[in-house]
């Protein structure tokens, strides 16, 4: 690659678990880029978090030296959305927004800086599952500017699903069903529920367990509703050409019983989990019965326009059945792929992984802008 | 994507199995890019096949009408590489060229195209894994021109599988082992001769079966050598920054028997084969006694800087072992993916999804010139 010697500005939002991944991986790849003549400079700056803002408003860039403490300890005050947007549409050359958190209010405002020539990336599934309008601005915005949106790691985090799905649909395939286990939770819980090999411990007590190691939200609700799945869902059936309106708009099986639902407690929640485990072990009983087991699968029937989410059975030998701790597994099924599926495989959620999406995405804009 | 209006212009090279789908996929991309003002103009201003060339010396452009009639008809005299080198560094605009051959020839002037500023998307191994020297030709004159060089292609036709590996290595993960099954023709043998489930018939009724379905090469001994895996090992091990001298560096394990070595004629060896099958059938009860099944799989060991192609065991329920029909698997081992791994799975062989890999390369290089 030989780039001109030209200045990329970027400015950071979110410093949690991936934020920070981010940036550590932001500065690894500034100061290769730094040493090498042919490729452009990265400049960060600006950092924000909730309570924070660390810029350098005469575009300077902002040293990576202690760079949290520095954010920590930073007097500057935080900018509107407005004058965030003004910031880098007024970088001296090109700029790019990672969006490294989960906020809708970034995602809804999207629109405005692709409209003025900001790039973004981001894994931030809010601003591609929430209403299809906003779907809509977003893309209209980048079309007319000319900005690039990148945004792999909102789905299966680093791996690459989205790139994979575009390219099928770039170079004319056609794409007929998208299957996969979408959710490293729901992969853990049901692999260890029904395993293809040994028995599985009762419903309750995998949730439980899963909560224990570390596989679930604090609240495992926000895993067993199934709306993470759902908005991944809806993402890829969008890129799909499938105009879904939410993810509230098609079937979802939630995994909340409905006697549960009015719960507000979560330690309630939970205490009283096993008394529906009769339920799941009756389905898990029914496939054991014919050979086969559980997952918790999302699928898009391109061809039907209809996605849905629900407990699936699968043959033990099925690579869905196969999948093993937290991986994710996404098949595309399409004309070209005939004979089977192309599949893309593993952990699916992580701060580095997911960052790696995000840094990847962001080596593509800068390949497209030097 | 907004592009200015600009032409890009497109040799092609090739129309066996691979060019006659890519052309196709052509075909369909420019009318597309036509219909949209946002997007280049490709133009295709040269199609050659060993004994016929069709090219417009004025850069007008060439009908995609009854394009493989014209090309039979045509009385144009085959140009030389310079000759072809010239007239696209000649072009009024950025220039690609789209090798679909397997030519060594064409392969070893890829440093005097890139050197010219001209782009090429090949699926064409021997660049990749012929000489050392050819390797670090070919890139050292794509870094210097600035010139872009995608071969998607050349490793598991349209699966992800060098992209995916660039930008691990590009976002700073760090490739531990890359291990998998790179040949249709030897998935399908093996998933016959040692299925997961079921005995699987001798190994020389596999290899005659498998001719028959059109599964190996006319001589399959162009398969059974080992050869085509080592290739694409070789190209894995190289963006890896191993500096293998060439495929034949490291130990690949023919699966022609010594004793056939010296047989010329291809029946003859068939015929003679099954003298050997004892051989074979020793191997899969070994691994039936403890469980698993033979697969043949190329890996390579980042840390020790080894590649090895190989018979190896497999438990049952290894995804590679999981393996159907012809597909091809490769795993990516890493620092980020610690849990496993990340895989890529699918069919690796085939007219049209090899294309769509040279299709994507091409759709990635006019983004980065456009």
């Amino acid at each position: 690659m030989a780039f001109p010697r030209k200045t990329i500005y970027i400015a950071v939002i979110g410093t949690g678990g991936v934020g920070k991944c981010f940036l550590s991986q932001l500065e690894n790849l500034s100061k290769k880029f730094q040493d090498d003549q042919s490729l452009p400079i990265l400049s960060l700056i600006l950092v924000s978090r909730s309570k924070n803002l660390l810029f350098t408003p005469d575009y300077n860039g902002i040293s990576f030296d202690d760079l949290l403490i520095s954010l920590n300890n930073s007097t500057q005050c935080q900018l509107s959305i407005h004058e965030m947007i003004d910031f880098l549409a007024n970088a001296p050359s090109s700029a790019v927004l990672i969006d490294n958190t989960s906020s809708q209010e970034i995602a809804n405002s999207y629109p405005q800086f692709l409209a003025k020539g900001i790039n973004i990336v981001t894994p931030n599934k809010k601003a591609f599952s929430g209403s299809l309008h906003l779907w809509q601005d977003i893309f209209t915005a980048a079309t007319k500017s000319g900005a690039r949106i990148f945004h792999e790691s909102s789905v299966g985090a680093g791996l690459p699903v989205i790139s994979t799905l575009n390219d099928l649909i770039d170079t004319g395939d056609e794409v007929i069903k998208i299957e996969g286990v979408f959710s490293g939770t729901m992969s853990f819980l049901f692999n260890s529920f029904t395993p293809t090999e040994g028995a599985g411990g009762l419903w309750s007590a995998e949730v439980l367990r899963a909560k224990e190691l570390g596989y679930t939200e604090p609240d495992p609700r926000d895993d067993l509703n199934g709306l993470d799945v759902a908005r991944k869902l809806t993402i890829l059936a969008r890129l799909s050409g499938i105009q879904l309106e939410s993810p509230m708009s098609f079937p979802v099986q939630s995994l909340i019983p409905k006697e549960l639902e009015k719960v507000t407690c979560r330690d309630e929640f939970l205490r009283r989990l096993p008394e529906f485990d009769f339920h799941m072990e009756e389905i898990k009983q029914t496939a054991e019965k014919i050979g086969k087991v559980l997952r918790y699968v999302g699928s898009v029937d391109v061809v039907k326009k209809e996605a849905k989410v629900s407990i699936e059975m699968f043959d033990r030998s099925h690579p869905i059945a196969a999948l093993k701790g937290s991986d994710n597994l996404i098949s595309f099924y399409t004309k070209r792929y005939d004979k089977g599926s192309l599949i893309i495989q593993g952990a699916g959620a992580g701060g580095e992984v997911t960052a790696m999406g995000v840094t990847g995405d962001l080596l593509k804009v800068v390949k497209c802008i030097s």
